[in-house]
């Protein structure tokens, strides 16, 4: 079978244990390296409060070559302080000392509660026990994914491949839940591999372009954590022409990368804590991008509607009235809203349909409501899943 | 016992029946007087979609003297087009014909399902019948409170009394709810009766003030609908020196006003659907008014504050990521919150503290979380309260 993990890209080992942070006994230490070096970028949360790894990830992945990426799951680091900062900086001079790199050449994420001190200890002797373990196999790519999870209810893991000047070139990727993080927030983690010969400044901008139309059109709670952060390496071992420039290349790449990243937030809204389905918020002829973008937004977050798909109700009233709450400019006279390809309210008035039909669209695993505004030229689009029972007992129930 | 609801006042008859439009069989439509006329004022939703009722009730109040309001629930009269206008100022027009007014001095709101016309034979019938049994008595006026009520469990009421150039003057209200109407969305109808004699433009502002500092301070589901209303009628019969600058007779009523309505917001927020407690998040040295409204908001509106309120969890951790996501100034090194009076964060860092004891302030059916941002002098607040398994049963479980 072929290897679906971040390890199917040339060059990549990884490994994902327990190490003792997790009362439960899961895996809790993941492990990724490159031990011929890789070209990185990032992006982070826009949270002002970031965690300790966020901030010195901010820095070291700055740095030309990075040789490891290091991820806790269970303790968030965040709000932790001088020590907490002092503690992920020590994470990466672990990693570091075993694979024989700098720590600036080295990652680290953390996902989990806030507030705590990591253990360090048993973080130490875990990064040893991984360094050990690391593997190119489909194994040791999977047990990075779940050693990522949290209140995550399976890994979530894709692969895409693509000829490039006539290489076989091939990016992976896990994500980590949309779902909130007992007992604290949701975070988002997000760690692709590839093995394509490109800039660094240029896979920084893929990876921006990515993860804009992906991860971040993606809404569960309407708020970014303290840790969100994805990374992508790329190992250079495909031997394709380096990618310098906008290039057919390049733009094949970020297509593909786009679709990657797509797959990855669909997997996590699906997996989003009690959501039992997901759906797409389309917004067409908008007067802006902007307006574009937070009228989907406003849909997708508003929980009548989220409890309406719950309920595979398709209940427009909620629709409309989200959209004209949420500060954007539209024709009144022609706004539009389909569910699927139903029409349920068309210029600016109730239109005639069945209601079972579009139940059954509304009832759908996914689904697409596009919303006409007719203002102007500007689509843009937002994922966001129900809202269920579930959602408020993981997070009501839960005791800090 | 004495008169609390909206027939204190001198000057006021209602009533509330039954006409036919809720299928529960609840009463659906009420009805107050003034014959001797009212100066009037409201505030209406700031959605860019409104109902019929907030189309024509926007006009009717600018005239010099009202003489009755006519409100329906059941069915909001919103995206109904031309034939729902023409409804609703019929509705008008049938309440003017029996008191013996123009249609223009009658006011009128709605409140319930979407897109669908009103039976205007059964609301014709009900106009009638309800006018015939208005009265002056305390169960009048509670049958106008139960009347407008949709998803509400509660009819809320206030009524206040004070003195002004030596006359006792009465202001009383009554609300419905922030609980979603079935089943479309929230509505907010506040209706104010008071026997002050007061100038009709001061009496718009003294509306507002109280409006602002009341109603809009709470938030459910941080959508407003398309049917938000707020009317207060002054009948003058107290006689005291008429009210037409803002002398200290009118501070004492603007405060007083303040008071109901913030009484009757927090009457909403505890009988907002599935709500067990509310909560009231205070921001305090802001960088400007504007950054302390919008941080009270983001954290009463945050899914997972919600939640651990439901929980009766000291959560602290969410509302810190709330506060960081928010979009707002603050001095990390600085930032405190408070739960009740007890310190949970504090400079930055987490306080120590008694965690059953942080507990017991939540678990209380209000409580008020303090944040100082340390960026400036302003301060604001929000009312929010809790999200429960019971929110998202009412309003997914309802199909249209």
């Amino acid at each position: 079978m072929s290897n679906n993990t971040i390890t199917a890209p040339k060059g990549f080992f990884s490994a994902g244990i327990y190490c003792g942070i997790k009362a439960s006994g899961k895996p809790d230490l993941a492990f990724l390296t490159c031990p011929t070096g890789a070209k990185a970028a990032a992006v982070f949360t826009t949270n002002k409060i970031t965690s300790a790894a966020v901030q010195v990830c901010k820095k070291h992945v700055k740095s030309p070559s990075v040789y490891a990426v290091v991820v806790n799951s269970g303790n968030a680091n965040s709000c932790t302080g001088r020590k907490g900062l002092n503690n992920a900086i020590g994470m990466c001079r672990r990693t570091a000392g075993l694979i024989g790199a700098e720590p600036h050449q080295v990652l680290v994420a953390s996902t989990g509660i806030i507030g705590k001190q990591l253990p360090m200890q048993k973080i130490n002797d875990g990064i040893k026990t991984a360094f050990e373990k690391v593997s190119s196999s489909a194994d040791a790519g999977l047990a990075f994914a779940r050693a990522i999870m949290t209140t995550d209810t399976v890994p979530k893991q894709a692969v895409r491949k693509i000829q490039i000047s006539g290489k076989s070139v091939t990016i992976a990727g896990t994500t980590k839940g949309a779902g909130m993080i007992a007992p604290n927030m949701a975070t988002t983690l997000c760690f692709i591999t590839t093995d394509i010969a490109i800039s660094k400044v240029l896979l920084a901008r893929a990876l921006k372009t990515a993860i804009d139309v992906s991860l971040n059109k993606l809404t569960v709670d309407g708020h970014q954590s303290t840790n969100d952060t994805a990374i992508i390496l790329a190992s250079g071992l495909a031997e394709n022409r380096p990618i310098t420039s906008s290039c057919p290349g390049y733009k094949k790449f970020v297509k593909v990368l786009v679709d990657l990243c797509d797959d990855l937030a669909r997997q996590m809204a699906l997996d989003a804590e009690g959501a039992t389905r997901i759906f797409k918020v389309a917004i067409k002829n908008a007067a802006t991008k902007a307006d574009a973008a937070k009228a989907a937004r406003a849909v997708a977050e508003y929980p009548l509607v989220k409890c309406a798909v719950n309920g595979a109700d398709a209940n427009w009233g909620r629709i409309i009235c989200a959209v004209g709450s949420a500060g954007v400019r539209f024709n009144l006279n022609k706004l539009s809203c389909k569910l699927g390809n139903i029409t349920v309210f068309k210029n600016g008035a109730p239109a005639n349909f069945e209601q079972k039909e579009a139940s059954r669209v509304v009832a759908q695993k996914e689904h697409t409501i596009t919303i006409n505004l007719a203002a102007g030229a500007y689509s843009d689009f937002c994922y966001g899943c129900d809202l269920s029972r579930e959602y408020v007992a993981i997070n009501a129930d839960y005791h800090t």
